[in-house]
């Protein structure tokens, strides 16, 4: 495609696997029955616990962080914000500066590349274990002498072994939960065998993208790699009504779109230049209205969420347990794009919104994206997204977010389509896109948000 | 030209302005004429000032910072970071955390774009007058009530009467002075006829290219948006010799680059995720070192720079007098391209060098950028840049940093040509790149830092 980095040839061969069909290595019975045997192979026991109790973490006495002793890890500081509006907001904040590696490894297996996931378990997930990148490294995983083992299969992502790198983006991840946290996105291909360990399977980019329909399975990690693989508009795959032949045409680039790219640069520079939000992290005690109780960090009934403490057993083959604190939000959120068929060209409405743990504090998000950000302005199409009639919501499922850090982390990801009632004049907070013209943006960095990137790959999965 | 958001047309259009020749509105003598005429109309007095008797700032007792009573403007605080070896390292650092506008208006004569050029006078400017973009516009300027009057032509950049946009990206600006200091550099075409103002003139793009050879003439602000603007390889430039063909042979994306645009999008993610910097404001009063003379803010005999306090009286039809407080450098900068031609075409080696004002920390720098950053390895191509003889020093030129807010800070900036004796295999921290590869890299933000970007635009002006 015009305007990507990425060689067209790799682009068709993702193609390709995205319309593979029968040419998969595994049926989606066979997926299944896997799953199930990873299901009851092992679980996790995960109870709440007192702070106090967390072993290797302490709350200091000058700033009332909550950090590990060893100093690495992550902590729970204070962020202290100023919107547009000249408000003062405080807020906990997830602090974990080093970027690790999300990395899906692919192989072609008769002529169709294939995509090793993973059945991982995280204490944070509803329902334990969730369908996973090849690899999720912290950097300490690969940097340094650790106690822990090496994640399995991370030397075709980092070092001499390294396979032939296709895909390689530093993405955002959630900007009010953490700050400034990024992970490295990467897609590495290697031609030789791979040993297959039992917690892993191949499958084609179309499954992958058919599976991330089901509840609570495909993990965040997995999602936000996802989004970041270019294809191209399918060939050959039938449009069942309008709404899906507007979709596919929204792949093309040499059809036409409301806006060239170079005017939603410019849009998008726009809203960099105008945000007067300024952020910065502050010790956990000068934030009013939280305060450490024996289970939680707490800021009251309205807060969005409370930091508690947990103790997980993992009952698999040995019997392992430590103790973590998580991020538990109070309700689930909401992330829905509007889809709208313009000239018969599916756009996407993609907002502008202030996030405070950003490092640009502005990135690119759904068109709705619920909880409201304090200090926000309000969300324009919230009621009409909230009332869209089923036949509406071409892509409806609830999808959690990363269990390492989040406790029942669960978002609603909807696209609903609009039709001609739905005017084409916007806020000027909002853009029209079409898919390809998000997908180029996911090259680089500091553009989609995470709940943005996870929409993406949903989009694919309705083909 | 593929990869690009800019229109095909547009870049057409820039590159015939680029090499436009008699098609000019004015000759250069004229040019110079204007000049003349521009430098004895007025004039600065700059005189050193004791840091107390700077009107409307003040040393906060609290911080030791630096600021000003409005609020606004800019403040001079405290940076503490840690680089990968671990040390710690303090500094002051320039805070002013809003986004400007840098701009340059063209319009179309005779069928040839022209830009509209500024004679401006800014403090710190060792010969005062420098040539200057349209507009150089703070945050304050164009969004709130002020006291000073807008700036000239400001309305074709901002609002309703604003022209068509050409290039809007987002830079940053030094990353050892300014902490995580961006300007909006854009590009404006006008038709409609445009009052010219004595201090202006239409100059095309071949012209101010030429200009970048004089010493200290086109201001840094000028050179940021020059590098926006992108051009093609231009037809019918006949190549003087070896060197220059293989240079305009690097602005055609069709032939041979040692790395695909994708290689290079992951080698800079692999040098951004294995940078372990850490860098974060800090009051003045907590960095060692340091201390508030009677006239300046000193870090001592080794430190790379000084704050000053100066009296301006502009000379000009009126006569003005202001105060305010300035960084000046210790002694010029270094930032030299090493460029080689590979298989005909040229590369320029590209550094990914650590800053810690940087947002990222990690940008795309000069092969060779001085002074070192404090806690950042030794400089590899140092000795072979300074000893280069003249006939590969292909541009060099003492051009000075923005006058608004640095004292005589002057850098030399050097493009130096190898040859066969120079490897291809370089060190993990450099990479090739073609000049078209560079300049598809500046529609985005966080890839070239400035010092790259005026070398960028200095390349240019070798055809």
């Amino acid at each position: 495609m015009a305007g990507r980095a990425a060689p067209a040839e790799l682009v068709a061969r993702f193609t390709l696997s995205a319309t593979a069909g029968a040419r998969s290595l595994l049926t989606l019975n066979d997926f299944h029955t896997w799953w199930e045997g990873r299901s009851r192979e092992g679980r996790f026991a995960v109870d709440r616990l007192a702070i106090a109790d967390l072993e290797g973490w302490r709350i200091r006495d000058d700033t009332h962080d909550l950090v590990h002793e060893s100093g690495r890890f992550f902590s729970i500081e204070g962020l202290r914000y100023r919107s547009d509006s000249g408000g003062e907001h405080v807020q906990p904040i997830i602090n974990q500066p080093e970027v690790g590696i999300l990395g899906i490894l692919v192989k072609e297996f008769d002529g169709v590349l294939h995509c090793l996931m993973q059945a991982k378990m995280e204490p944070g997930n509803v329902n334990t274990l969730q369908l996973s990148p090849t690899v999720q490294a912290t950097r300490s995983n690969f940097t340094r002498v650790h106690r822990g083992k090496t994640p399995t299969y991370l030397e075709y992502f980092h070092g001499p072994r390294r396979g032939r790198v296709l895909v390689d983006v530093l993405q955002s991840e959630q900007g009010v939960w953490f700050w400034q946290k990024f992970n490295r996105n990467m897609v590495v291909e290697v031609t030789e065998d791979v040993p297959l360990h039992e917690d892993y399977c191949w499958l084609t980019l179309e499954q992958v993208h058919g599976l991330l329909k089901v509840e609570n399975l495909m993990n965040m990690d997995a999602r936000t790699v996802l989004s970041c693989v270019p294809v191209d508009r399918p060939a050959g795959v039938a449009a069942a009504d309008s709404f899906t032949a507007a979709l596919l045409r929204s792949y093309d680039p040499a059809l036409p779109a409301v806006h060239q790219q170079s005017e939603i640069l410019s849009w998008f520079s726009e809203r960099k230049a105008q945000c007067d939000w300024h952020a910065r992290r502050v010790p956990l005690a000068e934030i009013e209205g939280w305060k450490w109780g024996s289970h939680e960090l707490s800021g009251g009934d309205e807060a969005a969420f409370r930091i508690v403490g947990v103790r997980v057993k993992a009952v698999t083959r040995e019997v392992t347990s430590w103790t973590q604190p998580l991020l538990e939000p109070t309700g689930h959120g909401l992330a829905a794009f509007v889809a709208k068929p313009i000239d018969g060209v599916l756009h996407l409405l993609v907002q502008a919104r202030h996030e405070p743990g950003l490092k640009n504090i502005v990135e690119m998000a759904p068109t709705v994206q619920l909880p409201r950000v304090a200090g926000s302005g309000p969300a324009p199409f919230a009621d009409l997204v909230r009332s869209a009639p089923a036949h509406r919501r071409r892509f409806d499922t609830l999808l959690s977010e990363e269990g390492g850090r989040f406790l029942n982390g669960l978002t609603r990801y909807q696209v609903i389509e609009v039709g001609e009632e739905f005017p084409e004049r916007v806020p000027p907070e909002f853009c029209w896109m079409t898919v390809q013209q998000v997908m180029r943006l996911l090259e680089h960095s500091h553009y989609l948000n995470i709940e943005a990137r996870t929409l993406l790959a949903c989009v694919h999965s309705l083909w």
